[in-house]
């Protein structure tokens, strides 16, 4: 045991380059492939120890041994937390930044030096069926959360993997389908978030994606990997592809991708130490490639702990309260929170049969479960009525047999739970689903049970939104997500009213699929997909167009009620500081999640009218008022800009709201910010406009174009009329060269495009 | 005299070739720019005349002498006949070939040789300035009207220019920009419509473009200019450039470009001299271009007849039948036609002062002018009340005196005839429009004389389309469009039911700018506008969302009704024929356009619901019935296939509709139709799921997963389920080679698929 300490310890204070140089060609090779489906390969020669790597991002996914090929078969008990379209809902750092705290105080107990978490991709889509695993549809959302996360884990000694780099937004042909963005959604949607956990908390590893990004694999391009993630972004870990993600091994290497996995069974190493000696790979890269997996080994030795263990029960009650916290209250008309003496009939198969997590690599074998059945009758102090309605048989269809006793149940009650959502062959890593309803045989039940009890509290399982045409008819309705192993409870404590509902969506719940805005082109075809919506991703769309949504970005209600007074703004340097008064104005205590959008009319650039930029989660004592600050980094203000490839804050006046979704805004306040200088040289390109703009050659230009038009009446009267004048601003100086009848030379006009640059 | 004519003959009986194998570099350098603004190089020496190419596409704009410096001023007298916008709602080849013929007549009796036009880009956004000059938002409604105005004017022995040649469908930076399309959008829809007019057709010549497509310039695209449009579309004319749209002479050349206008003043000329003495341009590039400048001026002189004339009353005539028939009746509670007793008011300076043609350059100076007020005058007897009630100045504030002058003329009439539209500074060549709004002033006469007279008929005057808020508050809406010098008659003709209205609606009028599919990409920035709507273009988009809108494509009322019946379709190996029974069940003779739409319900790519792919306008007496036939192209089913780059049917069993708009349909009926044989081989990136389709290698590849997930009890569930079996199969073969567990090697996989794509 001492010599193993002792070993960890003398290999750690190592320096990994020194320690590489030491290697044999064949030994660097196999540092950048795993042993196996969850380990890398020890160089036991050179004390560099093999590590493990473990499915997250909720759990520690810890299969022992080699018991299935493919390592999708059941693993080591471990706390389901809420996915993250739970978590993501409490709108919270502090929050995420402790349940990455508790997962990574059980990836060091069970010696996994890196958890593969968290998903931070777009929810570009509500049909993606990976979204239960992905924060958000907006790039601060998901950056901030990720961020936390991944802090939290890392505190503990075990390394993040930011996933899925990048634009990895369906899982239909996952594994080969161009992801066609252009550069500005590219940056401010798709990698804004990526960007913002690297250069905030500095995940160990990021996990490339399966896809190809404008032609190119994730996994080989030397763009993303490099130039935007290191160079860029300062980015300082290493770089694993996603399990069989590698596509051309040789060409990925150089690229930046330092660790293939899982195993190649050698085939790889191989390729790399042959494209080594063949010149046609440096063996400086592969140097590269290998020093880092030896930090990666070092990072985790440091942070292994033989003796950790982690406190089962307390972490379970950390994931019923991070399930409460997520829950999104859309829509009451009163009839909650139920008091205890309240007479409750519960329907549906998941109040007895919970669906609390996704399928796919995420799939967590967890230490206890709730159900929601359970806890209510322990909140309500009496088992009550239930009956499940229906089966998780997605095919099948309404039972009436199953209906009648609902009916029954909810006859004899006060108040109707009903437990609907999605089965979980309907949505899964792997596939994307192809429509956005629930079971017809749900509808049906709640139907049948609305028509023997109008008040029916519709309590909803899934992990990508559901269209709810239902919502109108009913007097509440409460989105659970899906939320782990303590979903169940946290679902009772918001009923109950044990936990003030403060969840928050982080997506836009549609009314129709086809009104989402990548409706008409996912998830493409033929190995394309065009992200035709651009920058109107989710909210941005909708309020872009002006359009109808059934729950808007942000929204979730409370018991309580909150005020917003004094707003007050300012910008310097470093972005926007926002001040606002937030006040409980109701008789209870509860939790608000103030929400900062800005706009900024009149643009040079698209925009969506409201972009949110700040949030925070304030927990407010019945009555209480607090100041709450937001600060908008100058950064998260910046477009980017394709004349000069890089971020562009443009100045003007920007348009501050402060409120409760991006649909209820309650205060506004305009703040001027100055921009960044974007000097382009006029060329022969330029516009006669573009000249006409510029101090220099602008007075030059009109007088020229006076002279040009004064000749005669005819041509006098044209050169004053708007439109003419705008279809001359638009032709470039260049090509008024030997135009017929304009007496100019391309040397003149070099001589002006000189004086113009030169400012005189 | 003699000896012209002698010389001309002599010169069209030369071979082209030969000729230009007579000339020397210098010369024939001379023949791939213009003269002038309007006219190409002679080559005295030679015998080569030099020949004129003016303005069209409604009307001929010829400048005599050199009185303006860029072409825009004065024209000598010519037929204004309805510009595209209102010549293309007529839906009629039969009409359009008419108007093409008169165009030619008018070009040759003033001894142009080149017409330019017809204009036939897609209306992407209705915002395009130049929406008037182009056809419709549908490829096949502008290619089959495109080619019978290409038919009639080459019939005068005149040559077309099918402009602009392509994806040019804004004025915005319209001579930098790139339209970044994708392949299928760009040839489904911008393309579409030219290789028709093309094939069916052959202009003598064809526009290239001032824009970009996906970052090359159009006059310097060998893509563009010589592989689609000579080698795939067999084109055989000459390439011009827009007026002014060369941007490298020297690159535009062996791209495809053959002649340059205007005049360069010679500096181009040199430069291709120059780069041919350099080797850096083959001089048989240059003698492929002279070559077909020296045959369009055989054309030319060959069409050339200076006795000609035309008759400019039949001319006028025409125009005014074009516009009547280009009138669409919008919406009609029964108040149109109006007898002949009925006591009107007009007002809206529209009726005095028509807007009857787009600015730029296809203003006409017409032959005489038809104002509304005096036809209407005519028609009913006696001259009509009449009050202005606005002026024509777009930025004036509604002025209460006019207004109360309005009123007064309303409230003494059975019915208001009110003339709304666009001024003219509100729309032309050379900037788009900002929103879709009427003038400020005309909405609140419109308000202030429906209070007085709510008898209100509504006629526009307007080349893109307008919002019409108070569409519903009005018993009927004429939309006139700009109808060209005798729309004042057209509309007065349909008002009084001297034409019976059949125009339809060539584009989707929207409820809402924010509504429209390009509206959050129109018109792009710094240099790039990305199509992100891709297909779907117009009714496709509304269609595919399901969304509402104002008046859809194809729509247009008339003073009887059709009923259809006895739909019968069948297909063959030349595409798709239709036959349907429609007869006129009213009391008045009248026209309709039987409209056809087909659809592929489970199509394997992308598709609208419904695509126009045939149409047909019947002239029917009151009760009488005729069947109508509808032959759909073979390749007009076809979609563009990225995999093999060429056009491909897909088989199945297609939906075709046929009615009298495309939001109107009365009958519909299935077909089978074979597909094109798309065979792609196996390869190693191709997915497991690739592989289980195919004959040969599914079997194996199913018995071999058997195997790997027979071992336990937990992975034959997995393998069962459906989720699990939809991720599995789109993982690409080739990575399988070494996964851990998987025992399957290179050579293995190599071989079956060498198997399966030898079919044994």
């Amino acid at each position: 045991m001492t010599d193993t300490i002792d070993q960890a310890a003398e290999f750690t204070a190592r320096d990994a380059a020194e320690l590489v140089a030491e290697l044999t060609l064949e030994e660097k090779a196999s540092l950048t492939s795993g042993a196996s489906f969850w380990s890398t390969k020890a160089v036991e020669r050179a004390g560099i120890p093999s590590i493990v790597l473990t499915d997250g991002p909720h759990g520690v996914r810890l299969q022992r041994g080699s018991s299935d090929h493919l390592g999708l078969a059941d693993s080591v008990p471990a706390t389901c937390f809420p996915p993250a379209v739970a978590l993501g809902s409490a709108w919270d750092p502090e929050l995420a930044e402790r349940v990455g705290r508790a997962l990574g105080e059980e990836a060091r107990a069970e010696g996994v030096g890196v958890l593969l978490g968290p998903g931070i991709n777009i929810k570009r889509s509500p049909l993606c069926g990976r979204n239960f695993e992905y924060l958000s549809e907006d790039p601060i959302v998901s950056g901030v959360l990720g961020a936390a996360l991944v802090r939290g884990l890392q505190s503990q000694g075990v390394g993040a993997s930011l996933k899925h780099f990048a634009a990895n937004n369906q899982e239909f042909d996952r594994m080969r389908a161009s992801s066609d963005v252009d550069p500005r959604p590219l940056r401010e949607i798709y990698l804004r978030g990526f960007q913002r956990v690297v250069e905030d908390a500095q995940p160990w590893t990021v996990m490339c994606s399966y896809n190809r990004i404008n032609g190119v694999f994730a996994s080989e391009d030397p763009w993303l990997l490099t130039k935007v993630l290191r160079e860029e972004w300062g980015f300082e870990g290493l770089v694993v592809s996603d399990w069989g993600a590698v596509n051309d091994r040789v060409a990925g290497l150089p690229a930046g991708l330092d660790l293939e996995m899982p195993s190649s069974d050698g085939r790889t190493d191989a390729q790399l130490v042959e494209a080594v000696r063949a010149g046609r790979l440096a063996e400086s890269a592969l140097d590269l490639a290998a020093e880092r997996a030896v930090r990666l080994a070092q990072q985790a030795a440091a942070g292994a702990d033989a003796d950790a263990s982690y406190d089962v029960d307390a972490h379970h009650a950390l994931a019923r309260e991070a399930a409460a916290r997520g829950v999104v209250l859309l829509k009451n008309d009163g009839v909650l929170p139920l008091e205890a003496g309240v007479r409750v009939a519960v329907v549906g198969e998941f109040a007895r049969t919970p669906r609390y997590q996704g399928a796919g690599s995420s799939l967590i074998n967890p230490t206890r479960l709730d159900t929601a059945l359970e806890e209510i009758g322990r909140l309500a102090g009496a088992a009550p009525a239930f009956a499940p309605g229906f089966t998780l048989d997605t095919k099948a269809v309404a039972d009436p047999a199953l209906i009648a006793e609902a009916v029954a149940a909810a006859e004899g009650a006060d108040v109707v739970l009903a437990f609907l959502g999605l089965p979980a062959a309907a949505e899964s890593e792997g596939f994307d689903r192809d429509h956005l309803s629930l079971p017809e045989a749900q509808l049906e039940l709640l139907a049948a049970v609305r028509g023997a009890n109008p008040n029916v509290v519709v309590v909803l399982a899934n992990g990508g939104v559901v269209e709810l045409p239902f919502a109108e008819e009913v007097p509440a309705v409460v989105e659970g997500w899906l939320g782990g192993q303590a979903g169940g409870g946290g679902v009772a404590d918001v009923l109950y009213g044990v936990v003030n509902p403060s969840g928050r969506l982080t997506e836009t719940i549609p009314l129709r699929l086809a009104d989402t805005p990548a409706y008409l082109d996912f998830p493409g075809e033929f190995g394309h997909v065009r992200y035709g919506e651009g920058l109107f991703v989710g909210y941005r769309w909708y309020d872009a167009r002006d359009a109808a949504v059934h729950f808007p970005f942000g929204h979730g209600l409370s018991y309580t009620s909150f005020a917003y007074s004094a707003l007050k703004v300012s910008a310097d340097a470093n972005g926007i500081a926002a001040r606002v008064t937030v006040t409980n104005t109701g008789e209870r205590d509860g939790r608000e999640v103030v929400q900062l959008y800005t706009g900024l009319t009149g643009s040079a650039v698209q925009r969506a009218p409201r972009e949110l930029k700040a949030f925070a989660s304030v927990e407010l004592a019945a009555g209480e008022s607090r100041v709450v600050e937001l600060a908008v980094r100058r950064e998260d203000l910046a477009y980017w800009d394709v004349r000069v490839d890089r971020w562009v804050v443009e100045g003007g006046e920007y348009l501050v709201a402060v409120g409760a979704s991006s649909r209820d805004l309650r205060a506004a306040a305009g703040v001027a910010v100055e921009g960044d200088a974007v000097r382009l040289p006029l060329t022969m390109e330029s516009s006669i406009g573009d000249l006409m703009g510029n101090p220099v050659a602008g007075p030059i230009v009109a007088q020229a174009l006076g002279g040009l038009f004064g000749g005669d009446p005819a041509m006098a009267a044209m050169a004053d009329d708007e439109g003419m004048a705008k279809m001359m601003a638009s032709f470039p100086i260049g090509r008024l060269v030997g135009f017929p009848g304009i007496p100019v030379t391309r040397e003149q006009i070099e001589q002006l495009l000189q004086a113009a640059n030169a400012g005189r």
